[in-house]
């Protein structure tokens, strides 16, 4: 059952919040859509944004100005929030890199946490299939791009699943979480100290261990202004995996660009028309 | 002394957050600025935004998306606070419509809040003279905007110091303030009980009273589905005073559109062209 929060006019399309419960993670889960002016002659292609540390469904939607884009290009977007809520765990809301609004995209495993940190099942099965009954969604028109947390999210998932995304990209991700404390951390607490078990999760040792998995290329933005860029992001490391795997890379480095939403929005524009080119075919 | 709270690349630009103690308040303001990258070069036409009930200096340029096309035409941006703050009235936190975050940008007449709530004189002199002063910033090329109770403002101000700025619209103004709720309670306590002051500071009585302020035209948007239309904002009422006082109005009205940031950064390129042709001339 799908709950309307609000919806709005955008664009020539439709702003919503929406809130349903999530089977995967066993709690209610609040998530944001911007249906384009396209989509009321049919189905549109679907981009999902995957969000950073302490963000939710809503962050987006109001700081990324992706509406424009998504209205001119004709896509779907579509942003869950970035972990479960209201789990009653102790410790959850402690820190502000792990357990609420930090789910790090993945299916925990170890106990507390496994029982409702689930969103990696969450976004490739449950809401995937949820877009695609509820609105008006092309299924395999779908892409991926997200930021830091998000951007190792949707590099991830898209690896871990590329019959479910036709197009990935990035704007500052975590890139090689298995080697930066927050990947550290987040691994640790969510799947235990077995080394495996955290590379598959880590961005760069997926692409290290395939061969061209995304033909049409991958963006990623970085500011080289970024405070977390030396110790967490480390998009080199990515770099040479997608090297050594004869994976199509676009890596700008733009000097004087943070980590926020004013470098997010700047470079919008430029992801979205990528993601409408390897969508819309 | 003006004080650096951040400064972040954007568009080219820079969007910065500034302190200082201002005088014509009596206690600390916040603002905030975009310069364009045309700013680097030397300088440029001003456009101020005042932002409605509950919002701060930084909503604007959160939530607006108004850089990319200030970058485009190289127009700086200002958003001040919306009220003085701290002030440690008795009540001044109480209410979402009044004191705190509801400064209605004027010079408030009545004690307790003749001390510090001059929002008016704060605006057009205070931080106009610091932005000419401090900014590259072009003093005869100045226009100002804004939403709600900050779209009173703007057309308040422009119609109050026509020589100070020479380029105005808004988005869903509190157009005829002494007539609705919001206004009179505001201007009630700010103003006491005279209604010749109200009138000052009504942009309908002011209009009612001019002939052709601003012969470039003004410009307003308006959404149809906006739940504040009929009780608060009430356009029409400055329509027919702008009928009447010979000055061109462009008052569009958008079916579906409420009165959220969604509906403003729908329509926020037109805003910035509009005052550009003002302005570059």
């Amino acid at each position: 059952m799908l709950e309307c929060i609000s919806e709005h006019a955008c664009f020539g399309g439709v702003q919503g919040f929406y809130r349903h419960a999530s089977s995967a993670i066993g709690l209610p889960m609040r998530f944001s859509v911007y249906q384009p002016p396209q989509a009321k002659a049919g189905p549109v292609p679907v981009l999902f944004y995957l969000a950073g540390l302490t963000c939710t469904e809503e962050t987006f939607m109001i700081k990324a100005g992706a509406q424009r884009f998504a209205a001119q290009h004709g896509i779907m977007l579509v942003a869950p929030d970035t972990s479960a809520r209201d789990t009653g765990i102790a410790g959850v809301a402690d820190s502000w890199d792990f357990g609420n609004g930090a789910g790090f995209y993945l299916d925990a495993m170890q106990q507390p946490w496994s029982a409702h940190f689930r969103m990696e099942s969450y976004i490739v099965h449950e809401l995937r299939a949820l877009i695609l009954r509820d609105f008006p969604a092309r299924p395999a028109h779908i892409g991926i791009f997200g930021h830091s947390m998000g951007g190792h999210g949707a590099l991830v998932l898209a690896l871990r699943h590329p019959d479910k995304f036709q197009s990935v990209s990035a704007f500052a991700p975590i890139a090689a979480p298995s080697q930066c404390p927050w990947g550290q951390k987040a691994f640790g607490l969510y799947l235990g100290p077995d080394s495996a078990r955290w590379q598959q999760y880590d961005a760069s040792a997926l692409m290290a261990a395939r061969t061209t998995p995304y033909p049409q290329g991958i963006l990623i933005d970085q500011g080289l202004g970024d405070q977390f860029l030396q110790a967490q992001l480390l998009p080199h490391i990515f770099e040479a995996a997608c090297a050594a795997a004869n994976q199509p890379l676009t890596l700008r480095r733009h000097p004087g660009y943070d980590h926020g939403y004013y470098f997010i929005s700047t470079f919008m524009e430029d992801h979205l028309a990528f993601h409408s080119r390897n969508l819309q075919r």
